[in-house]
């Protein structure tokens, strides 16, 4: 296991280049930062994913974690890795200098991730679920809980979960049962206040990480029902649940006491149980180096919960997480995508079979045996695997630089509002609204399209090693296995339909879908001056118009039908939006690399004769960097011209109003 | 473990009324059958395979076979299934009364591999492949061969297999570098003639049921270059290499005793091994239950082989022998999808989730959570998996028909011919080249359709399940894993979309397409002047339209770009003939349906409102059946809707002539 699992120029490439994160404009998260200091960040991950995550990808696979006397036990070089990505600052990353971070912007910590999920998945989740749990104590939590829970998941040392989903509800979050009644009083065993603390009572399933031996707590985020509260989404609360409670560090008087004791890590020792018991490990299909668990909360009715936040609230911040996690889900199947892609590469440059049809056609076994990545069909698998994972790599970082922009401006708003003139407020608010809305309408294709399409991408990495592939001689067949989780966790496909046309289209009128019109308009307009690109061009265009189209007419099957009827085939409707944003993004890399072919004047990209490649073109930009721009307008003219065309039959069947998925019955399936 | 795994009604509603195969005109092996003894058949497959190869589903894949002292260790079941179905007669089925069968035609045997793969796949291929095998000897080997071999096959007791690839050459067959030394007289240590016998050396891989503990020899067919026979396709010899060669039985003068020695099942302690050593047991991503193999043959030059027919005739033997294996590999991938389908109807029909959108709109919550099966999103899944695998089925099952109205049409001709006029002789020939025809253009679809689109379908299963489908507690996501085969053995997609083109549209100017359209139009006819159909006969023209035009502008590409630009997107067009050729399938089952349903002239099938189901309708045909019928032009409509369509886009890629797959290079990929 030598291979590569990314590619770092691509990744620069969409950083730097295409993104552009430095001329993003009063980028308060980039100041201080610039392409080497980035590079640098980029290239300690890589260093760190091929020595500690790379290595043992094979080996946590083949060794699932298994419940052992009531904890689960991983693969030992969990801990190593959880106290390491501690230790050197990559789980604070996101947090402010006081918490050990450096307020790494979302865009630089999501690459970093592309980089970490590559290398081995399944390893790369336990850091980051706890960053993810870290994240809502910062946000939501009293300092209190911050300085309890904080330094310890900052090192480490401590798991962090998101505890939502249980064995009824699923995904209907509502129906959530998992109960928490505040604690009086007399009942609390130190001299904490009451009305924080709660007796928590429930089960929840699916919990990943939910509990190991490769760090000494776990800190579940777990969203429970306070008895009384109403039912349904308005009724829930958000609790930080640990496996262990620090006995003697639960009182607000003790708490500077408390933060010299951590920082000591001396403290340790003096934890009790909080009644928390796994019940059971998942096997499962893939991603079987972490833990996916069932809890069990309180069966001894001492399971102590702290309130984050407001009672009733939980489902709110919850949400403002799981934008973020959703993005993640994104990078995740992009990452596992491009390892099984560069495994394919790899072997379809090396493995010999077959001959070239454009060689000699009087006699074909007069050619020699090539290399498999010369026949169209070979390149069409390997197209359309860069088209999948590259085009999702640039929409998941436009994404980021999205949030880091919103969260940018909220923070000028707040620091500046009083020196601004109102017209400067308006702006920044208009500007800061923009944003938000493109990064709530696009975060469900981000999320989706990489893991739908990762699918059938690693299946055809997979397909790319004929019967080897099948094998486990080779990565891919785990690759593919590994991959299908993303579809379901975190809101599965159909909810991210629902979720994208049943709330963010409509949301503020369509406001955010006529944004996005707007900045994929303005690609459109710059392609359309390059001769190279000013079909695509086009094709995009029309591709938008279908969009809108679509839409018109499913607001009208709305008002005129009703919303079963409306969000009969929503995950159809979110298939096409994610061909179209997917081909912007396309279509945004290829003007950048024309940008940079056309340093030299005399490039005509499509009237090249790529064969004899050793031309005089080199002498501007060299070779290689020729041939990676090149290579970008060919996977893009790919995806135009083999997958962009997939919405012409979507909006047919979007459109005609043929409600076979309603009218027909359960009898009709059972009979 | 108690779930379903097929649906018997729809079984035997594509045998009997679909395809019906009784009123095949003058199909000789249907003598002596019909609709209760053809029953009687499918009933005791499906109590075998309830009884015998379900139970031990899960058990194969979570203990696959090891490698031990040189000999491959399966699940013991294995022997006692191998034995129980040549005791019974399964194995030799197909053969002739003398040979232990009852020329069992492919329809019913097809029926029957359906019922034993989707109870167990993995427990289904070590009887098949024997049969397989078996088949091979029996059509081109030697009575000596035959009763040599023959026997201990059809009982069970010795392993048929097919040992092709190499692990050079994989899917170019014509590289193969496996050599046969012909043996000189006192080589030989028995007396057998010299000229036949063969000293064989090389390697294979990938060979299924290769080696294994379950019987007492394995019989590989196996192709290998006889030393002197021309490079390439042209110089391929098949051989019969057993395992064990049985010492005492080798010489032709001791035939009679030999064959009373085999019905006594004696003379097996006399066997002397044949230099055939495995070398591996691949571990794979499914399929688990089979041990695929790589064998090293004639490593201390001491491995016979038998020579079956004539020198270097070995591949068109093999091919006749693949195209039957081809429509089994689509008849597994059927089977699989039917077994996923079965597990996901059964969970969504009872795990309740979420509220229907179609109740109280203005308190969601006032609706209790319904089944999830009643989700447009779920039933739209469920449709899709449906259409997939009971239009794979009829095709394949059509398919099958025309191999045994083409295998009866010649025994005819071998029978009678001088019985006949001349008219009559044309007539007949005819006849079976048409069917012929047929068959050799739709064994690439029946192989490739169920194998690419049951790896989607049982991915939607898997996603029924939610986070339970990734996990092992049910068997979809075995499903899943076993599914991922069938597009790579037997001939690759790639291969097939190849084959389809660059062979079977092209042969005979086209004429197993002319023959292929004419079918069709007559099912579209009959359709046209049905009131509920006529919409779906129109598009069935327009689609058909569409592969003959796409063909033409293709044909073109071919004499002015030559062979690559023509087959670079073959994969591309055999996945467009797909949908057309189930479009047809469906569209055949919705005219059966209305047949059905008209027996009762009131029923307008879509006006009807199906919710309120306890209606008059039932006084003609029995509320099952017709909710049966029903269901069955509701998934034709869905396909026509759904899935149908995408064959707009794949036109407008196949004929755009922009040839992206070819013009990228090698150095595109890697800079």
């Amino acid at each position: 296991m030598a291979g590569r699992f990314i590619n770092m120029k691509n990744l620069k490439f969409t950083l730097h280049e295409l993104i552009d994160i430095h001329k993003t404009p009063n980028l308060d998260p980039f100041a201080g930062r610039n392409k080497k200091s980035i590079d640098l960040v980029l290239d300690a991950a890589l260093e760190f994913s091929k020595k500690a995550l790379y290595p043992i990808f094979e080996l946590m696979d083949r060794n699932p974690p298994e419940l052992k006397n009531g904890t689960v036990a991983v693969n030992p070089e969990v801990r190593n890795i959880m106290q390491t990505l501690g230790r050197d600052g990559w789980i604070a990353a996101p947090f402010p200098e006081e918490w050990g971070g450096e307020e790494m912007p979302a865009s630089i910590l999501h690459a970093v991730y592309f980089i970490f999920a590559a290398a081995n998945y399944s390893a790369s989740v336990y850091s980051g679920l706890t960053t993810g749990a870290a994240k809502l104590i910062f946000t939501y939590g009293s300092d209190y809980l911050k300085k309890t829970f904080l330094p310890s998941m900052r090192d480490g040392k401590w798991q962090g979960t998101m505890a939502l989903t249980e064995p009824e509800a699923g995904s209907s979050l509502g129906d959530l049962v998992t109960s928490a009644r505040p604690m009086q009083q007399d009942e609390l065993s130190t001299d904490e206040p009451a009305g924080k603390i709660f007796l928590i009572s429930g089960e929840k399933i699916f919990i990943s990480a939910g509990d190991h031996d490769g760090v000494d707590n776990v800190v579940h985020l777990l969203l429970a029902r306070i008895e009384g509260s109403p039912a349904g989404v308005k009724g829930i609360s958000l609790f930080v649940v640990p496996k262990f409670r620090p006995e003697n560090l639960m009182s607000p008087k003790n708490m500077n006491q408390a933060e010299t004791s951590y920082q000591q890590s001396k403290e340790y020792t003096k934890m009790v149980g909080n009644d928390v018991t796994v019940t059971q490990t998942f096997h499962k299909l893939g991603y079987r180096g972490a833990p996916i668990t069932a809890l069990s909360f309180g069966d001894k009715g001492d399971c102590w919960g702290w309130l984050v936040g407001e009672p009733n609230k939980g489902l709110s911040y919850m949400f403002q997480m799981m934008n973020g996690a959703r993005l993640e889900v994104g990078m995740g199947a992009t990452s596992i995508a491009s390892a099984a892609y560069e495994a394919a590469l790899d072997y379809t440059k090396t493995r010999k079979q077959g001959r070239s049809l454009s060689g000699d056609k009087q006699n074909k076994r007069k050619n020699q045996p090539v290399p498999i990545i010369e026949h169209p069909d070979v390149k069409r698998m390997l197209l359309f695997q860069r088209s999948v994972w590259e085009g999702s790599l640039s929409l998941i970082l436009q994404c980021s630089i999205y949030e880091d922009i919103v969260k940018s401006l909220s923070r000028d708003l707040m620091k500046n509002s009083s020196d601004l003139s109102e017209i400067e407020l308006i702006n920044i608010k208009d500007e800061k609204e923009k944003y938000h809305l493109l990064l709530e309408l696009l975060t469900p294709v981000a999320k989706t399209f990489p893991s739908e399409m990762g699918i059938l991408s690693t299946s055809q990495s997979l397909q790319c090693f004929g019967g080897y592939g099948y094998c486990e001689d080779f990565p891919v067949e785990q690759h593919f296995r590994d991959m299908r989780i993303h579809a379901i966790h975190e809101g599965t496909t159909g909810i991210q339909g629902m979720d994208i046309l049943g709330r963010k289209v409509v949301m503020q009128d369509g406001k955010a879908l006529k944004l996005f019109c707007h900045e994929v308009e303005k690609t459109v307009e710059k392609a359309l001056s390059h001769k190279d690109l000013d079909s695509m061009a086009y094709e995009m265009r029309q591709a938008l118009k279908t969009v809108t189209d679509t839409t018109q007419t499913l607001g009208i099957m709305a008002m005129q039908k009703g919303a079963e009827a409306f969000l009969a085939n929503a995950t159809l409707y979110l298939e096409m939006f994610g061909y179209v944003v997917i081909a912007w993004q396309w279509l945004s890399q290829s003007l950048m690399a024309v940008k940079k072919l056309s340093d030299n004047p005399d490039i005509s990209i499509f009237n090249t004769d790529y064969s004899s490649s050793d031309t005089k073109k080199s002498d501007v930009i060299n070779k290689s960097d020729r041939l990676f721009y090149e290579g970008k307008i060919m996977v893009c003219r790919y995806f135009f011209y083999h997958e962009l065309p997939k919405i012409k039959h979507l909006e047919y069947t979007l459109t005609r109003d043929i409600p076979i998925t309603i009218s027909i019955q359960t009898d009709h399936f059972t009979s």
